[in-house]
Formats: C-alpha cells, structure tokens, sequence
C-alpha cells in the first residue's frame, strides 16, 4: 500500500507514530511560518502541517506549489493539535510533514468538490467521477452497499439462491417498450433486454428452485419522465409453495430487518389495507400514512350528505370529498385563498374550493353559510371526524378527478404543516388490487399488474363473464406514499394463463409466440408460486431521506436517456452497421 | 406455506408428527397391497406411503392415477420406515398418507429428471426448466449461490464498495466486437453493452471510491467457441493507492477464503511465476501445476545439445523441446506409437516424436540412437532432470508451434497418467506479461491485457523507443490450467495513457472520440490505481470440479448465442423497426 493509514482513521492514541497518508488536497493555509494541508480521501479528513525552519525547506516548497484536488502522498509524525477540533473525528491531530509526494496533480475542477457544491446538475454529471468525490454523494452510494449487503445477507439466510437470469432475451412488448440488441449471427433479428427477469423466474418455481432472488438491472426504453431511468435495479423474489400470507411476511421481515441493519430503527407494525379502501381513505393506492387526514366523503361511497340545499355546485358534482386538516381552525383568510388557488391549479384542475371550520365553542363556520345549516355541517363534520379547532377543506366534481384532486391536496397540507418527514417512515401493504384495467383507447382490457397474475381464488370463476370486477392477488409495499415494492400471486396452469392472454385480446397464435414457453413449461409441473420485486434505486433513496433517485445511481443518465459524461449513445461505425445487417432509415 | 416441512428435513425424530409436504412425483411404486410413492422437492426426497385397507380408498384412487412430475401436497404421520435406507438423509422416515392433493398434473417429461438423464443437450437446453430440477444441475448452481455470497462477504470485509457501473454506455471497440442498442429518441445513434465496466471502475477511482467490486454481467458479441458465452459474469474490482503486492496479495486472500468457505480446503502457496518462465518451462501462459514436467529445452533458450550429429530433423528445427515424463521408460512401442500419432494431428502439427528413456541401470535407449550417443544422452537427460526409468519425449520445429506442441503433448500426458485431477487444486499468479503484441495483418501493436494496462515502471522509458519489450505491470490468476482472473496497474496520468493510444495506432482525434472522458479524468486528480476482474462462470466451475460453464450458468445460450428455451434472438415487429429508425439491409 502506498499508504499505512487512511485519512479517516488517526486519533489521539496514534500520537508518536510516523504514518503515510494518501488523499486529495482539499484545502491550503499558508500563514507564511506555517502551513496546513486538508487532505481527504474516502475515509475522512486529516491535517497535515509543515512550519517555516522546522519543516524542510523542499517540502515546504512542494507544498506552496499545491493546487486544490491534487493527490499526495504524505509522511510524517503524529502530533496532538494545540487546537483541537471537535467536529472532526481526526480533529485532535494532525501530522507534522517530513516527506511528501505528488502523485498527480491536478487541473481546478469546475465545481466545488464540498458538501456543498456550486455546480448545477448538468455540470455534475458531466464531471460525475469528481462530484463522486463529494461526502453526500459517496455517502449515499455507500448507503446502496450497506443495502445491497444487508439484503442478500436477509434473504440468504432464509433460503433463497440468488440466481442470474439471462440480459439478452426476447422481445415481447407489453406494457412498456423493449430495449433491443440486434443479432450479427441471424440477420434481422434481435434480443431484447429484460424489463424484469418475470418468466424466468417463474421457470426457476417450475425448476424446482423454490426460492429465488437476485438484485437484477432492468431496462425499459420509456420516454423519461423527471427521476425515471432507462437501466434501473429491482430486488427480484419468488417462491414456490407458498399463499400470499408467507409472501407478505417474508418480505416484511426483509424491510424490517434492512431498517434494523442499515438505519437501526425499529419500522414498528406494517398494516395492510385493501386497494379499494385505500382509494377511498387516501384517494390513492400508495398513500402517505406518515399522517391521517382520511379523505371524508360528502357525496360518494354510499353518502349523500350535500342534497337538499340548492347548492349547484355540490347537486351537479358525482363527488364531494373533504379533507379533514386537525387543529386548522384558525388558517386566515389569506391561508385558504391560497389554497383555493392550489386546487385550480390546471394539474389538480378543481374549479374551487369550500371550506368549514369548527370553532373552539363547537360552532360551525363555512364558506357555504348561506346553503347549509348547522345540522348539516354537524353531519359533515361527524363524517370527517372534526372537533373544536379542526378545519374541513371540501373538493367536488366528476367523481375520478376529485378523488385524485383530494389526495394531492391532503398531500400538500402534509408538506405545509410538515407532517411528511424524510426521517419518520412509515410502511404498509395495499392488497387486493383490481386484475385488470380498461384501455378505451385500445378498446381492451390491460393486466393492471402484469398478465401472469393471478385473480383472487374466489374471483377466478369471473373470469370469462366480468373480467373487470376481479380483484387479484396482488400486493403493494408503500413506503411513505412511494410504492416499494409490487408482485402478486401467479397462475401456474396452463388453463388459466391460455384464458388470461384471451382476455387480454391475444390470439392463440400470439400467445403462443410470444409466451408459448412459459405455457409450456406449466404443463410440465408447475408449482403453486408468487413473488414481488422492490425497486432497488427508489429503495435506497427513500432510506437515504430523499425522493429523488439519481444520486444513489453511481452513474445516471439525464432526462434524454444520455450519459453525458462519455457521450453516449453515440455512433457506430460503417462496419458495425454492415455485421449488424442494417441501415438507417431515412 | 402449503407445507410444513420439506422433503429434505424430516428424520427419525419426528416421528409422531403430523406433517404436511409438497413437491414433485419422482416415484411411484405400486405393490397391490401397499403403494409408495417418493416426493422430491430442492431439498431432498421423502417417502410417502399408502396401505390398502388402512389409507382412504379415494386417497388411495388419487395416488393411483399420479404421474411423474404430477405436483402434489400430501398430508400424514412421520412413522419409522420397517426398512430404512442409509443413503437418504430421510431413509429412516416415512409418511403415512393421510390425504393427498395434486397442486398440478405434468405431461410426460421428455427425458428423464434424474442424476442420469437420457435427455442430450438440445433437448435439455430447451426444457432447460425441466433439467433445472435435476440434483446435479441444481447443485451447481446452488454453488455458485454460495460462491457469490462469500465473494461478497470477503470483499466487503475487506472495505471493498459494491457499485453498478452502467449497462448501457458507449461503443468503444477495441479487441472484441460490442452488442449495440439502438436508441429511439437519438436516430441513428446506439448505445453498447459493456464487454467490461473497465473505463468506469477506473473512474470510480479517480472518484475516490478506493475499493471498488462487482459481481457483474459483460457482453461479447464474438463468434461463439465451445463453451463460451456472450452474456458472461465478471467478479469485477479495482483498489486506489495500491502497488502490485497489495493486490496480489488481496486477491490471494479472497481465492483461499472461496476454497476455505466454499470447499473447506487448504490451497496452500500459490507461487508466482514471470510470463516469461511460464512459457519457458511449461509452453503455456496459463500452466497447470498440479503436476511437474517442466519442459526441457535441448535447443532454444540458450540450449544448443543437438547439434553436430548430422540430424537433420533436429538441425533443421528451431526449437527441440523434451517433456519428461516419470517411471514411464516402460512405455509399450505401442503407447509411444500412439503419442506420436497423437503429435502428428493437425491440431498439434508436429511431424513426428523422438523419444529417449532411462533404464533401470541408467543406460540410455533412444528412437535416435544412431545419431546420437550416450554421452549426448545423458547430457539430455540431465537438463530434463531424468532418473532410472524416466522417459523423455521429444518435439522439434519451429520455436513457437514446438513450444504450443510441447505444452499440448505434456498436457496429454498429465492427462493419460490421471495427475489432473478435478479434486486438486493448484493456483498460481504469472507476472510480466509483454504489454504489446504485433499484429501483422494490421501491422500495428495491440494490447496483450487492454490499452489501459501499465508498463513496468522500469520499462516505463521505452514507450516511445522499443515498445515490443516492454513487460506491463499485469498479472493473471491461473487455477489448474485456467486463467481465472486477470488484471493490472493502471496508466494513470494522461500523458502516458496518450502515448499508450498512440503506441495502439489511435490518432489523437480517435483517442478523444473514444476516451476523451478518461484522459480528461486524469488531469482532474487520478490516483494510482490497479484492478482485477476473475471470470465467475469459469470460477465456479473449477469450484464444481468441471472444466464446462455451461450447466453453472442457469439459463446459458448454445454454440450459436441463441437461447433454444424462449428462442432468442427472434423478429421485432414493424413498429419497433420504425421507431428505432432502422431497416434491414438486404
């Protein structure tokens, strides 16, 4: 090693040593009769100190001629600190230079290589190998090993084998775009690369594997919404032999156990919820349940507490939704405008906004006076469960856009009041989710999960006669209003798989072409068998305390699908094109 | 769970309980009377049992009509078997049937799911979901399971951060042919799937990561040879402020903590060897050491023992190479016709075998004795090293195709005398390799390891002047004759990595295009720094006691990269064509 420490390591007991250190040239202080030299590497920061007739006149020249980032190697005693610093953890020494060597110098970097940086997004990731060298940045990548770590070591010691499934497979786009591989050896045709490793892993069950996982990259040729990207990575899981009981708790035992290992928090009970509920307490299927705020619903599911009043805007609604905000009595005026304008915002897209609001003596005050009595606004609040002091904020309209409308809104009364901290998690099941959804613009029924999950066993006989009403056996891991983790239950005989690609408008030909292996395989013995797949990226992000995933992505690409770092995609060369059997299409 | 145990767990003391397993029919033997049935799972087999009179007719029916392969959940007693069978972990045991149900039915396999199988390898390539279920097949993947956590253990004690470099990235080719994937939303433009994650590992450096692995998938779209594959796994690593020592030494650390956890064996000393020694004593950059042999060199080398007794066939050739062979002077005329035959194929393509061996009283007896005497004899027999009833086979020509010869002859030989033994294990590091080599039919200098390899620091000089001598700062880790691992110090400074491409024939313009970012990298800061990457296929098929990766990989492609089960590559659709802006060319 070129170095006998690490700039992290050095403490009090180390004083008397002579040491090596290597690292980067963080920062200079040239007092003119001393000299100090920050120098970091990975493991921390350690002060290096020359002074004007102590130090050798050669080092002290080597070291005025240094320039931030340049990388050193430096030798010397260690010394206690006449100043100690107490924020950092090498912060009682320092090392009084006998020798030092550069061992690359280094042009000004483009940005500040600091917690805090002054280069914009586009500039990080151009320089990205030096942005790596910021303490955040390294830090959340060495969050994603503890992670990455911390889950196998969970799921082998429950028995799972970690299996690779191939990268380069078949095209069969459903749902999203396929990557695509054109093949040299047989002109015109191509491999595609894997949205998830899903047929594979239900041959492993067919295999006999039982269990399996692998932390798997996954590749989807969408265009890029802010924060997707084109290579991603999921936890991938199945097991055989098992009811969805054994899937949820497996794999509540793995979140729970990487919060343990990795946060050293206790994440305390995972509730689960049904879909249905859960759209109609949070008008969302990944709600936030860090808060309550449970949608209450005026008109709608069953209520009709708005009727009566010749208050048109309620009577024409199919949907009057209130969210109930605790303790928001006394929001001004100025306070519920606000919000008003929110909702009318053309993304929420309500028309307005009413308000009520229970005083501290129990008395009913509404933007809606004139319309509804007391004994009305009584009901409302009994239904939002209000008490002295709390504030009713009510949406209506068509019934889809004024669920989707209150969730964002009680989402947003969350962020103000500060309810949704990055460091409070809260985890929970959504189950039961609906099998399928329809495509009116297809004039088709869509799998809503995917087309190899199976209904609820109740439901299956609906199948043929009411597709749209059959829940299936599906499950969602939502972690602070972020889906986690998705699977489901799958069909394992051939039947129902052959009934389910019908459904989904395939012919029998298509089915076969595409899915006739998996087909197939399920007459040879398949095993009863699900599993789900926890998005790797968002994963770590969340555990990190952020929403946004890029930074735990050692090497992201931008919005446009490019790594602007080494320029790719980029050209091939004539002979490539000429191998590949292709040309470009004018 | 379906089931309460598996059928690998259950022993003598469980007997009394009442279990529940499921798993596939592997037998059934029907007595009248009495009817077994054997039940498999991942685990292992548990005898199920049924007695007319005493099991319920309609379970009786249902196990009448099972199938091989049928899946079933069976239900009863753990008794003790009347006749136990000391070669099943659970031959003490058996069920009593008390109810049965078939989770699903199977067609007739086509070959036989068993440790010997009837099936050949297309067909068990395209039920690959069928010969997944048996042992031997499953075993070798259940071993590279446990190959790759204990990679991930050792690296990650050792501070070694795990980090996914990116899959989709730029064409750089350079030695072996790139996958591309052509980008929809950049016309014309393509990504390319890694052959290594080299240039970002070496990033991850300049980044300040400092130990950096991967346990990752690579892609080589060559003409495929037996047993090699174009998707394959690379354990993939990189350490900052390292000399060579260091990571020599840290490697050796993780290939003696695999045998350790993995095969519970001692590898002893693995010696280092220079390139040149390797070839010098055992024709072969990559020798197997498990047995001696050494070469002996009677011309070439600096030798000159042939000479002077008017034989052409020695006078004529550059190279007279003997392999020793022990105890084996009494070699039948038979056996060493054979051997010469053997030499003589166009594979080895020498044009005969000249032979001496030691008698029991130390004379010599030779195939040219006519030419040669005894005083010349002995002078042979004393560079190879010979004794009483020793052998010495003998091939000449030219100086590289009689080196390759001899390493083939001498390869055979250990193989007839059974000193290859799948159970032993030898590694070695060859150190030195020449960084260039000539291609003549490009008349240019190519990188023996790759352009980013560093020369030997004291060969550093001749880059510019003599570039054919130059060692590089590059090792291999060889197991039983296979290269497992390989790797080097890197150029770090953008002067010499400059050179480098121009030495390769890359004009400054090709060399920006191509790795602008990584010679821009190193004048922000790049440390000194080296790598190695191992082959994890071919590692865990060594650990296997194979010399074939195939069955170690779960899902493998055939001869000609298609994978035969899902068949890919295949056609994509018109509207895949038009969205990536490509069309056939004819």
């Amino acid at each position: 090693m070129l170095r006998t420490h690490t700039c992290g390591e050095l403490r009090i007991s180390h004083v008397g040593q002579t040491v090596t250190l290597c690292g980067w040239v963080s920062k200079v202080r040239d007092k003119g009769g001393m000299l100090w030299v920050d120098l970091r590497d990975r493991y921390g920061i350690t002060q290096l100190m020359a002074e004007e007739g102590k130090t050798a006149p050669e080092v002290l020249e080597q070291l005025r001629k240094l320039g931030r980032e340049f990388v050193l190697s430096a030798s010397g005693a260690v010394v206690e600190r006449y100043a100690k610093n107490d924020k950092m953890a090498t912060g009682d020494i320092e090392i009084r230079l006998e020798a030092v060597s550069l061992l690359n110098p280094a042009k000004l970097p483009p940005f500040l290589i600091d917690d805090e940086t002054d280069g914009g997004d586009d500039l990080r990731m151009q320089y990205r190998y030096l942005d790596l060298r910021r303490n955040p940045v390294r830090a959340k990548l060495e969050l994603r090993h503890r992670m990455a770590q911390a889950v196998r070591r969970y799921l082998d010691a429950q028995g799972f084998l970690e299996v690779e499934t191939p990268v380069l497979i078949k095209s069969t786009p459903e749902g999203a775009r396929d990557f695509v591989v054109p093949s040299r050896l047989h002109a015109g045709e191509f491999y595609a690369l894997p949205q998830s490793p899903q047929t594979f892993k239900q041959l492993l069950m067919v295999g006999g594997f039982d269990r399996y996982f692998q932390i798997v990259k996954c590749f989807r040729d969408e265009d890029l919404r802010a924060d997707r990207q084109p290579e991603f990575t999921q936890i991938d899981c199945e097991m055989a032999f098992v009811e969805r009981e054994d899937i949820l708790s497996t794999f509540e035992g793995m979140v729970r156990s990487l919060f343990t290992e990795v946060k050293g928090l206790d994440i305390g009970e995972i509730i689960r919820i049904s879909y249905d509920d859960a759209m109609r307490l949070y008008g969302n299927d990944k709600p936030d349940i860090r808060f309550g705020m449970q949608l209450a619903h005026l008109k709608g599911y069953g209520n009709e507490l708005t009727s009566g009043a010749n208050f048109v805007v309620f009577d024409s609604a199919a949907a009057v939704i209130g969210v109930p905000v605790k303790g928001a009595a006394e929001y001004t005026r100025k306070q519920l405008d606000e919000l008003t304008e929110w909702v009318k915002r053309p993304q929420i897209g309500m028309k307005g906004m009413v308000w009520v609001r229970v005083e501290a003596d129990g008395s009913f005050k509404s933007s809606v006076d004139k319309f509804y009595g007391p004994e009305v606004l009584a009901a409302w609040a009994k239904q939002a469960a209000l008490k002295a002091g709390d504030l009713l904020l009510i949406v209506a309209g068509d019934a889809a856009l004024t669920l989707k409308a209150a969730s964002e809104l009680r989402l947003e009364l969350g962020n103000r009041m500060g309810l949704r901290k990055a460091d409070e998690y809260k985890a929970l099941w959504v189950l039961d989710f609906p099998l399928l959804e329809w495509d009116a613009d297809a004039n088709r029924w869509l799998a809503m999960h995917h087309p190899f999950t199976a209904p609820r066993p109740e439901d299956l006989h609906k199948l043929a006669t009411d597709p749209g009403s059959i829940k299936a056996n599906a499950y969602d891991m939502v972690l602070n209003g972020n889906e986690i983790g998705g699977g489901s239950i799958r069909i394992h005989d051939r039947a129902t798989q052959a009934k389910m690609f019908e459904v989904l408008g395939f012919t029998p030909a298509e089915a076969e072409e595409k899915f006739g292996f998996l087909l197939n395989a399920f007459e040879f013995g398949a095993p009863p068998h699900g599993g789900i797949a926890f998005g790797f990226d968002r994963l770590c992000a969340l555990f990190g305390g952020s929403e946004s995933i890029r930074d735990f992505i050692a090497f992201p690409k931008n919005n446009a699908g490019r790594d602007v770092m080494i320029d790719a995609p980029g050209p091939i060369d004539a002979i490539q094109w000429k191998e590949l059997h292709l040309q470009p299409k004018p």
